[in-house]
């Protein structure tokens, strides 16, 4: 009987199950809308139902793990949320005493940026850039970060550690929702896309995204990343100061981690080519240790886009019932990965 | 026969070597000029002296080995330093080799920071605050940075590790001279404090630090620090800049590696009270992971003092040549260090 793990992924939108297998990739899936309105109770039976069910589905294999992802913060080990932004009323809630609970079984749990950067790390970019480290940005509605060290999620003292996306990069900037100032994430999330381009509609010099929003009623990132990448200039002065805040906060990581990997993952990736001229620009000039290591050593410290699109999430969290160090030795199964 | 190590800081200025016992602390000291008008070749050749000397002293006990700190850029494994801006005219060398050929055996050699941090994490406030892991930033001429984790310094990729005193706090702020704009070191080290003095006194509201510039011809930052113990406002605007500039710093380190311990140590330390409340302030309004930990969890993350001053360095290239996770098991021996 092979061995299979199930792989969670807790949005604020979104919950989604695997059944993963390390040889044949993603066997299952099953998707549900997150059902906030219930609170957490039911969430966590929602949960409950469709492990029963994937391994009902699955009952040649034996289930031997349960990995689960969930937006921040959550205090680890404890697995207590606190005050998740995403999951309004789950203030603290004991997430992974209630999952065990449910399931009858060990449960492992950290959160979402933490494991798309697992994902990463053993079946991703980290096996294109053959590596032990790298940090990773994941970039959607807000910035998560993840610190991998030696094939292990650095989840620091409190399970909070990453979080590079409320670090500030314009310190006396606008007001974050974390209550610090000029947050990455004000300048570099697809949020801050949205607030930037409506701030660019409102100085009337952006006629372009002003006429997507008078006929969507709305202007999102992603047509901004379209504008640009057809040459609005409006758009491309949006993705510049993405750029700009993303290459000041990777300067501030290559000099105090000295990593050798560094991924940017998430939706607002697909926006790579817009705003990495600017970020790139940006490392020159700030990161010291990045113009030596690239420039002057035999050796490279890459900045690059993660490599498992949306379900890097899922997998990770497929990953995490697995002994510390033991992605290292799965078999890169990036190409039997479902797209 | 007992055994022991051989400590030596290489600094800009002096060149300091202590022979060392767990048991006893330090036994013996020399102290040199760094003679930087000789070049790389006199000084490795003055260490090569001091060390046959003190182990010529010691005879009754065995050598077993030599840890060396030096200013960095230092790229590691390997050795090289990478135009040092304290060593002028080492770019290039091989420092790590040509210990080894004038000493004819093996030789650790670390940057100046990590050594300090060492130090204190296995013999001073690391065993005050007990932890594994911690960070620590020595503010002196300059802003030198480290990283303990589970008891062993996080050197990097490269060896370059810790440089936050070159992450930009205020990304538009002046040029520093390592290429980038704003960095932490150009705000909070002795050079910054003198630079501020400077400015203070330019604008002429700052009768009192005038007042010693006249007396002395110059004003140094240990001048700014005694007359903001004694309530000076210019003095201590300028120490207030210092703590901001700290506290913003700090706010994304504890926000992106969620360490239990962040230590100040290095001359600049000294200054301390008048810096530290609008240090303080500033972490607990920017970092939300700060904040929750130390308000809401039971639990802490302290930011205090370095303990063991300036021989830090010295004690931490003695403790340099032991196995990774060694100094764990080094008996407390701060109480016998001299001081």
């Amino acid at each position: 009987m092979t061995n299979y793990p199930i792989g969670i992924d807790l949005g604020g939108t979104n919950l989604r199950l695997v059944a993963y297998s390390h040889a044949e990739g993603i066997l299952d899936r099953v998707d549900l809308r997150t059902n906030l309105e219930g609170g957490p109770e039911a969430v966590v039976e929602d949960i409950r139902r469709s492990v029963f069910k994937l391994d009902a589905t699955h009952s040649s294999r034996e289930l031997v793990g349960i990995g689960m992802g969930t937006p921040g913060p959550l205090e680890l080990p404890t697995g207590v949320l606190h005050g998740p932004p995403n999951l309004p009323g789950w203030d603290n809630f004991n997430l992974l005493s209630a999952l065990r609970n449910a399931l009858d079984r060990d449960v492992h749990l950290d959160s979402d940026a933490n494991l798309a950067a697992l994902a990463e790390f053993a079946l991703g970019a980290g096996t294109t850039h053959v590596t032990e480290s790298l940090f990773m940005f994941s970039i959607g509605t807000g910035v998560g970060g993840a610190i991998i060290l030696s094939g292990k999620i650095h989840g620091g003292a409190h399970g909070m550690a990453g979080e590079a996306g409320h670090g500030s990069v314009w310190a006396d900037g606008p007001l974050c929702t974390c209550g610090s100032r000029g947050c990455l994430e004000l300048y570099a999330s697809a949020t801050a896309v949205r607030r930037m381009a409506e701030e660019a509609i409102a100085t009337g010099r952006a006629p372009r995204l002003a006429a997507v929003k008078q006929r969507q009623g709305f202007v999102d990132s992603r047509s901004v990343c379209t504008l640009g990448l057809a040459g609005d200039p409006a758009s491309l002065a949006i993705f510049d100061k993405v750029g700009e805040a993303l290459g000041i906060t990777l300067s501030t990581l290559v000099n105090t981690l000295d990593l050798p990997l560094y991924l940017i993952g998430g939706g607002l990736a697909q926006a790579w080519p817009l705003f990495a001229p600017r970020m790139f620009e940006e490392l020159e000039m700030r990161s010291y240790v990045y113009r030596l290591v690239n420039r002057r050593l035999k050796n490279k410290i890459t900045i690059a886009r993660a490599g498992l699109g949306t379900d890097s999430g899922l997998l990770g969290a497929a990953l995490l019932p697995y002994p510390a160090g033991s992605p290292l030795q799965i078999p890169a199964a990036a190409a039997l990965i479902a797209d």
